[in-house]
């Protein structure tokens, strides 16, 4: 029998500014990445996302980017492997501190944006990302997107890994996200993202938009909650799911 | 025998501007508290930081602060205790992230500035800063201006508690600092500083400016590191302190 | 005939993040207080808000406020009153670059928050936004709240001054604003604000919920724009002001 | 008669941080380029700032960089061009609102580390800039790198440049400096860069490393004063050229 996780971002508030429906999102998934106060989220934020999470019984884990809130982390800032190491240490460090506070155990570190994809195909960067993860944890599972220089840099390091590959997005034939610049990457209707995940997740593999399919182990699918309609497929996706026989639970327990 | 600790804040660059001869009064103190990133520092500052008090085999701990680079944590902001609590574990946490990459022990928390003075005079700021503390490392101690609500707070539920006074300032007769806005509070001849220092410390009590004794445990002295005469006085203190038979060693072992 | 201007603030978005419907409140108000980069807004939220009110063939004011995102301006941050009228006039320049950028003339200047709040009980505050206003464009007016010693500090100064009462809040006896923290300091009813907003500009009054009667010129009437709710209300007062045959206009022509 | 202005930059300390020695630089250049709190600075800096270089009878302009404080503005933040006019043009108004609270006259607009150097071989990114100076005040000066992007967007677009070259870098023969990867690219001796300076000054060219000249018209050389050495270059240059007869002036008045 096949049981999968579904994880979200979250946390993705800042002060007096509201950004998605944790709420909701957070009764679909399993896995929440909670933004540590770099690219968005703050003190306040992340306790009540937290808090949020241990309701539901959502497994939660250090979201780390690029010290960016107007960028929002979604744009590389320039720095050595050396100073990303850092960037990300502080942050998996002040999530354990919160996560203390609200009494819940940190199951994973999942990178954020930019720094996800920088390092997704940047080994260096990879391996910034992953020493940071074994010195403050190494018990700690690394969330990383599957088939890329980040899985490949946290299993060489022996790290705990969950691969995950993404509801809503168009794969190439070498197992990669096409570009979001590219028409068709992106998966707007809730019930073809189902049915492509449920293939994938049978599969095994990702399965590129021409039939081709990259095996890998898949642990954890990555759905969206920053707006309704992404509320939407998620749901949709969760309920394809279970329709087909797999499980959804949080890879981490 | 005597035994006492020496303590100065440290680690108050913030990216390119400097603050402090970090190097040089590392090699006077035994205990370095460390700015956390919201008042002063940044991860490659407190890394750089760490680094240097492990090779002068100085106890670490960290320093958190408002968060407020302008003002450098010397400004109150109003927040609600509980806020204040989530301010300050999130400091702690990261701090203690940036600990395990330099692979030092963290031995203690001391509130900076504004915090620390607000939380001496107001019992709730006193409690939000131990509930912090306590949460996220229960075993920690923390280092709080000796005859205070801060550690009387801290003292009240549980927590390992090192007392300090200051080398360089003057008491009032009920053994609380000198306000900096009267004449006098200041002590700047090193000589002075020194033999006050050492008259308190063997006496086991703060002396105020009047002779009036105020009977407290002693276990650090806080000196500072931030201008180069700073450091003279810091080295006189240390210097009188052992010329008297007093040992200098870090509160925490 | 009576003329009146409605104001309501705008641009208080930051980088990702949305607050308030702009569209929206800039079909129903004739002035805009724009936020300026520090409690709120950034250079681009700032230019696509100025576009906005440029169609909407409203007025734009500079709405400075304390540097302080995540307490939204809402909090007193301590400072000199010199450095208080630094911080306004660097809002206020900012501003005006911005606007030069998008073409609109700059009308006028109001306080934001918490900054106003301090501002309209504390002259030096006062004399500090004033000076900064003065020294940057002493042709610009001042949009003040009816009755406060920021309002009396700008006709001291001899600038333009606009006087303001707010739509959806209840008076004291004495023309001071109830407190939010007393029940009933809010009118959440559309008709009531609507009802009372229009008595009031009849008769060039406050009128406190005792019925007291406090003369004062008025020039401009508060809304808001960051909620749904607010935004009806706002359409109710303007509605009101036209069928009791007030004339609704920019104060500034 | 040669006429040659000197430029540095200054006001570069933030909040509680010091950099440069303001007081000494400005009793040697003639123009000053003054942060304006997006890579450094802050009101209170601007204006103390200001107030120097008015008593030193100092030309003062605006240096908008990068919204980077901890990496100083010296890293490339990836930004549409419209973003980057709007950035600069905001720099620019909030230089303008300090540099009338203190009463001189703003004369130029000069960009900062990675913009300006971005600026030198990216059009799109000179013209934005371009674009904010003539929108805020198109009869400012624009103090550009000789022989670059930047300096030809500003001359097509009809605004007033004045060029610069560099007192202590090493020039490539087609003109453009020496990347500071390479050795030799800085020019630490005094007398050596002062030798250089003027040479270039009166061949109106560049003289690269291997004496090839590139003819240019040099309205400004510019010096540094972060740290005593660069001033000790900077009186050098000041000195030789003053000998040789070239007399040293704002390029503005």
């Amino acid at each position: 029998m096949t049981t999968i996780d579904l994880n979200s971002d979250c946390g993705e508030s800042y002060g007096p500014w509201r950004m998605g429906d944790d709420a909701a999102i957070l009764k679909i998934v399993t896995t929440a990445n909670i933004a540590c106060g770099f690219h968005a989220g703050d003190p306040d934020t992340m306790v009540e996302t937290l808090r949020l999470a241990k309701e539901s019984r959502v497994s939660v884990g250090a979201h780390p980017g690029f010290d960016d809130k107007p960028g929002f982390g979604r744009r590389i800032l320039p720095m050595a492997p050396e100073a990303m190491t850092r960037m990300v240490a502080y942050q998996i460090g002040a999530f354990m501190g919160m996560a203390a506070l609200v009494g819940v155990p940190v199951t994973h570190v999942k990178a954020h944006g930019a720094l996800s994809n920088f390092a997704c195909v940047n080994r260096p960067a990879a391996d910034a990302i992953v020493a940071a993860v074994k010195a403050v944890d190494p018990s700690t599972t690394l969330l990383a997107v599957a088939t890329t220089e980040l899985e490949r840099a946290a299993l060489d390091a022996g790290l705990n890994v969950a691969s995950e590959i993404f509801a809503d997005r168009t794969y190439e034939p070498d197992g990669q996200l096409m570009s979001r610049a590219k028409p068709g990457s992106i998966i707007h209707e809730a019930d073809v993202a189902a049915a492509h995940t449920v293939e994938m997740v049978k599969a095994r593999a990702v399965i590129a938009h021409d039939g081709t399919r990259v095996a890998t182990p898949i642990h954890s699918i990555c759905v969206h909650g920053d707006n309704p309609h992404a509320v939407g497929v998620a749901a949709a996706v969760r309920k394809a799911l279970e329709a087909s026989g797999v499980t959804v639970a949080p890879f981490a327990r």
